[in-house]
């Protein structure tokens, strides 16, 4: 999709917040596999280094895995001067949430500290990385910040409100900085993710699963029309696909909010 | 509207949290004057003490003026405390925000403490309140909890992500309430005020103004109907008469949701 | 609620289009009963005549019942030339639904005439009842026009695309008009109802009934307490307590949309 | 984006209704380009031809050109009589609109005939070109629907209703559609175009500005960050890829709802 034309020197670094095993893994993938130089960021170093060595090595890329702790605003702060150092960030997909509150709590058992734990990863998280990289992507008039939502984003669920009230703040910035900084070059969008991400189908190489998403539509239902229960989860290399055709939009066409979900759609609540 | 065959002893107590000389006063009074004992809360204990004096002179009322630091979980426990030590508190209203947050500032010059202290205002204050009352209201089966939002609390809003955000948040923290306490007998409802609340326009005596509301709409019409400016800030009066109408409602019939604006509104944003 | 100095003179016409034996008839009856001459229509005019007997008995009103097919603008026009006659119409209800519309369908087996017929009863004939009376009201400066949604009117249902669609069309309908005709004085709004209507439970006689719902609310909570089963359905008369309380709001703050629903919901979907 | 390797044969028709010299005629174009026979719609048969002259020239495609009168359910069941004996259509974009009702009017002012051809237009002729297709697409368990939206779709607007309740009713619609389809293949989303469309800035012929695109994004904002004015109008060319990638969407990440604005945005509102 990109002109073979476009020096590398035109391209920022892609920094992505969140990086697990399925969507943020597959993000990363995508971006080195365009050419971008990608920081990943998450808790676990560990895991965080092997995917990293997994995609430089897949992507002939460069990747570098930086520890944060996004409910820490000194982590934050601290893995952003590394992001930072490494030149323009140009893109942040911010992807982190708080993983207890993916589990269903009576209220009146929830601890205050873990609900403010879950807003402080939800979006105070997001409020400080978005911070470290606005004012180099205002200098130079671009950038794109693109925001992980799910139907939690859009309906309040009985048992769900540490989810819940982090996903709905997420959105209320993602909205304020769109109304803000997008006169100013910045595309900030909110991908509202409905379903259960499963691992990419296209197995362990994800070149060739994301290959597919970019193959004939004709072929591509071929191949999946057959199985039921293969689409009931959300394939991550193609969601991976949708927030890199965000990033590539004109701006003169703008998505501010988009949702993706599966035709059979599997889901948590 | 209420019989007066009803007992006191029938009553609980109403607590109103984030009590200013506009919406939160106006609630107070209304429910000391349909014969609840009154608890209010805010920072200002001076000023509290004083509404508390004034509410209960003229509506012949108990009224109880409690220090609370919403954004401080210490403070609201150790408030509540004295407001549970009241009795059962049946109806609870939330009417607090962090008072900078209405004021526009560039996203780059929010400071992370301020961001974080609005979210714990508007939102972590809320869920902690919620949590001190909702196990007297599920032992009995009923009680009503009413959320303050504004259009903020819809869109988010250049500038404003401080408020915006709190306030998603709080609203995603009614439904999820709504949802999982309804069906135990307690009424959940957001009230969105969209506009700029005005003094009463009773003037000081808010009894007569009240009444006022209470009257025959072509009446009230002819005195509303030549003024244009009046009618630009939202009587504090009226809008206490909807969340005492939403405290009455018919449990076959609740309200999640109702937006209030004036016919020709002024907006702060 | 109402002052007993108001004369009858101030009062117009409540006009309530679209009145069977649940919802209609009990906003009607309750018009009637706080002292407002009431215009019933409907298509079936044996039944509407046997309404208006029985309102205008119960309640010592006035009450016509006058023959109207809101998909035909001709009859729309002759209708309302007859409650026009009347008197000034201050209030208008549109409750109308294409009955069909309630029953799901396979979608390539909706006839298009059906589908049309649907449109033309959900929004062609709001629009045109609201035609009628909105000169008068904006002649006077005041004036009520209230629309029943369903949750049809938020979220489009598989199998469900004649309501839905009709649904939606009202939806827009009411917020076109209170964005148009607010500031000239006329209170638009549109009420979701979120559930199955079932009859009024204080029995035939509804005047008992309207009383309770404007009882104290510890009383009405130990009737409804117990029986689980008997609030699944919205109580009519409860519904029209909430449309009344929308006819009274101050201009000050004024209400665009509400939804209700009961505690302890059936949906039809 | 596609594989060259993908034989025509898999590839269906791409039906587009509603062909003017902007959004329809780049979608078209699109599809064309992408190697789909095309089949474009709208009333004036003339000028339609003329487009499907020059698109079949400069993108070496079949595109048939059919004249059909939204509003009239024999001329849509003719028109698509003819784009189904070319064999199975495998994309549908409904984009048709009410002229006039772009136009603001005073509400007691909108002829009767006219609200009712505005929604004849915006609603009942997407529902019976969606009928005309959908048979063939289920039977083959995939195909694609896109509805064209605005930001009428969304909220009423004083002056609109006859936009604004053709559009609320398609939006339902394409919901309805979504959900009573999606889980048999067909994928059925709802563009939302929030701004004014102006011509394609590649100039007359848009396979260059299609492909400038598609090329990288460093490049890309070179070319458009200087001038403001000209990201006051949306790009044809840009929204057109969008409803491309759409189409390419793998069904376990479809989207139903995706809004488009200018960094920099005109409204008509």
């Amino acid at each position: 999709m990109r002109s073979m034309a476009s020096s590398a020197s035109n391209r920022g670094i892609a920094a992505i917040v969140g990086v697990g095993p399925k969507l943020g893994r597959s993000i990363a993938r995508k971006f080195a596999h365009e050419g971008y130089t990608v920081a990943i960021l998450a808790r676990d170093l560990g895991r965080l280094s092997r995917f990293a060595d997994e995609i430089a090595r897949e992507e002939k890329a460069q990747v570098f895995a930086i520890r944060i702790d996004c409910s820490d605003s000194r982590s934050v702060r601290e893995a952003f001067e590394g992001v930072l150092s490494l030149g323009f960030v140009e893109v942040l997909v911010y992807n982190a949430y708080h993983p207890v509150s993916w589990h269903p709590t009576n209220f009146t058992d929830i601890r205050i500290d873990s609900f403010e734990k879950s807003l402080a990863v939800s979006s105070v998280g997001a409020f400080h990385c978005a911070q470290q990289v606005l004012p180099g992507m205002v200098e130079r008039g671009r950038g794109t910040i693109l925001f992980s939502g799910c139907s939690a984003s859009l309906n309040g669920i009985a048992g769900y409100s540490e989810l819940c009230c982090g996903k709905f703040a997420l959105r209320a910035l993602s909205q304020c900085l769109a109304t803000e900084f997008q006169p100013l070059g910045v595309h900030v969008a909110h991908v509202i993710i409905d379903g259960v991400v499963g691992p990419p189908r296209g197995g362990t190489s994800s070149t060739s699963s994301q290959m597919r998403t970019m193959t004939s539509v004709g072929e591509q239902v071929q191949v999946s029309g057959a199985g039921g229960d293969v689409d009931r989860f959300m394939d991550p290399d193609a969601l991976a696909q949708t927030y890199w055709q965000l990033h590539l939009q004109d701006r003169t066409a703008w998505t501010q909010e988009i949702d993706l979900r599966s035709s059979t759609p599997t889901r948590f609540f």
